[in-house]
This record gives structure tokens, C-alpha cells and sequence, in this order.
């Protein structure tokens, strides 16, 4: 199984390093990880980012799958660019397998960056008086039921790690899941 | 053509009305707008959060267009749910439209919230040593050349309208484009 690697990582300042470390975990359970090519293109050539989205795009086409790393990303949800290679994937069809390295509740990471208050009616709303959804799910309702019915539920430790983008644990256990996928597909590797 | 409304218009608390002016604009271009459910379903319910992305979903699948409403929302980019869709629409082949209120750059829009520093290597970088990807797009690659191969360019202002969540001048802008759309394609409406 072909999975493309999605995630944050691609800004690490190790950002090569920990697609090496990925991609030989997918190796080492059967699979081929596919890992964004963002710190392969010179970000001052012109039309860079045509390229990496280019090339990003044709990786997603030639994957099975999708292991998307949603870990809250400069605010309370995760990466924009994951989450759109997420809708990306379910969109046509692929296998959808993430983790988040955060287990906390969407109101609860919303009330890191912002005020929450309740309104009158019960709903928790922001200081701008805009209503944050809280189902006691780890992020937007779109991708965490896009995982629960297009591949398998949000991967989540049970207590945040001390390093939350260079530890592995959680996505490796996507990894396992993409292998079990497999391994009930006798026709499929 | 139909239409598919997305956005994080659905946590106003007009989000009702919201919705009706867009479906509104819709019809006077001749178009059919579709707006997520989200408050209809009695977020105390059992299972609302399965019954909301269920009935999304189901928009979606009948829509033959999305038209995503991408201004920052808690952060510096776009709505988590709304990116899901954007990409869901894509990978299902649909014409992606979308606009955002804020014309700002990706890396102006960090600074708001974060500080950003320049590496010795002139990248930018985030408190946390990420790279804060500088293209002078307003937000994730990704998106923003999906809509560039997958539709149509983001539509933004010159500058931000005073109200970003209820201007809807952009978003006509993008219905506008639907409806070029469907005449260059004589048998769809």
C-alpha cells in the first residue's frame, strides 16, 4: 500500500529528517510512505509553490492511502495544508488514517488562543460572539467523522508527549492500521 | 448548477439569516446555493455532530460546485471544517471556488499571533523554529492553487470590508464566476 505522508512536519527545521524516520516506519510494516517534496524546491524560484503543489498532488493520485499528522497547528485546529489533503483524499475515494499528537477537545484548544464564554442559550461562543462547536471531539467535526467513516478514527495518545512533532508512537499506530487494511485485502499491496 | 455553501458562516449567530442571503444571491445568478445544516440539528442530541457531517457530506455529493468562504478564522488561516470541504470538493472533480475577506498575506496574517523571526538561512520561522511559508499567497499553498487549476483564483478585496463576516461582495464575485461558468457550458444549469 502506496500512503502519502501529510502533515506539519514538511516545517520542521528537521523537516527531511523526520520523512526519513517516516517513511522507514511505513517501510518496516510492509508500506511505501510517500513524503511532500516542500524542502526539495528553492522557496525563491519562481512559481515554487506551483511546484510543491504540483508535485504533492501527483504523489496523493499515486497513493492508496493518507496518514494525515492533525496536531494543532498555530491555533486550535491543524495544519491547513493537511487538512485540505485530508478532504483531498476522501474526496476521491483513498483510505483516510490520522493522528493528532494533542488528545484535548476543540473547546478546550480554542480556549488557549481565545476567550470562550457561554451565551445565554448554553452555547460556548468567542469574543467575537461566533459559536465554538464543542461534541467533545479533538478538532472540526468534518475530518474527525471523515476518519470514522473513510478509514479508521483520529489516532491520539492518552497525554500529550513531551515532544509533540518528533514523537512517532501515534503514527506509527496508523501505520499498523494501514498494514492490518491490507493485510483484509489479500489482492491489495 | 448547485452550489455548496461553505464556511465558517454557520457559527454566527446569524447564521441562519446568513444563509438565506446567500441562497438569495445564488437565485438572482440563477444558481442553486446549498448551506451546511449545522443549526438545524440540536447540538445536545445524541450523535449531532454524525448527523451534521452526514448531512454535509450528503450537500456535497449533490453539488456540482463549492463556493468556500476562506477568511481567518481563530488563527491565521481559513476554518478547519471549510478546508476539509474545499479539499473533499476537489478530490471529487468539482469546480472550487472561493473567497476570503482578508487579503493579507500568509506571513503578515502569522504575525498577528505568533512571532516570526528571520533564520540565518532567511527563512521565516515561528517562535518554535517552524517555517512560516512566504509565497505573498494569503494562505496555504495548497488551497490557493486548487483554486487556481481546480477553478478559479481566490477571490479577495483590495482591503478587508468592515464587517469580514457579512460582506458578502466577494462572495458574489464567486457566484458570478459560477454563472460564467455554467454559460461557457451550454447544457449545464
Amino acid at each position: 500500500m502506496i500512503i502519502y505522508l501529510a502533515g506539519p512536519d514538511v516545517f520542521l527545521p528537521d523537516a527531511v529528517e523526520i520523512g526519513r524516520r517516516k517513511a522507514e516506519i511505513c517501510a518496516a510494516h510492509g508500506m511505501t510512505g510517500l513524503y511532500p517534496l516542500d524542502n526539495a524546491v528553492n522557496p525563491a524560484a519562481a512559481s515554487a509553490s506551483l511546484v510543491i503543489f504540483k508535485s504533492n498532488e501527483a504523489m496523493m493520485e499515486s497513493a492508496d492511502a493518507i496518514i494525515a499528522n492533525l496536531t494543532p497547528f498555530r491555533g486550535p485546529s491543524a495544519d491547513a495544508g493537511t487538512i485540505y489533503e485530508l478532504g483531498y483524499m476522501a474526496g476521491c475515494g483513498k483510505l483516510c488514517l490520522a493522528y493528532s499528537n494533542d488528545p484535548a477537545s476543540y473547546a478546550n484548544r480554542v480556549a488557549r488562543f481565545h476567550r470562550v464564554d457561554e451565551a445565554p442559550d448554553g452555547r460556548l461562543i468567542d469574543a467575537e460572539g461566533l459559536t465554538v462547536e464543542e461534541f467533545g471531539l479533538p478538532d472540526n467535526l468534518m475530518m474527525i467523522h471523515a476518519l470514522d467513516l473513510h478509514g479508521s478514527p483520529l489516532v491520539t495518545p492518552r497525554e500529550a508527549p513531551e515532544d509533540i512533532w518528533h514523537d512517532l508512537a501515534s503514527f506509527e499506530a496508523c501505520v499498523r492500521l494501514a498494514a492490518e487494511r491490507t493485510q483484509r485485502l489479500p489482492g491489495f499491496n
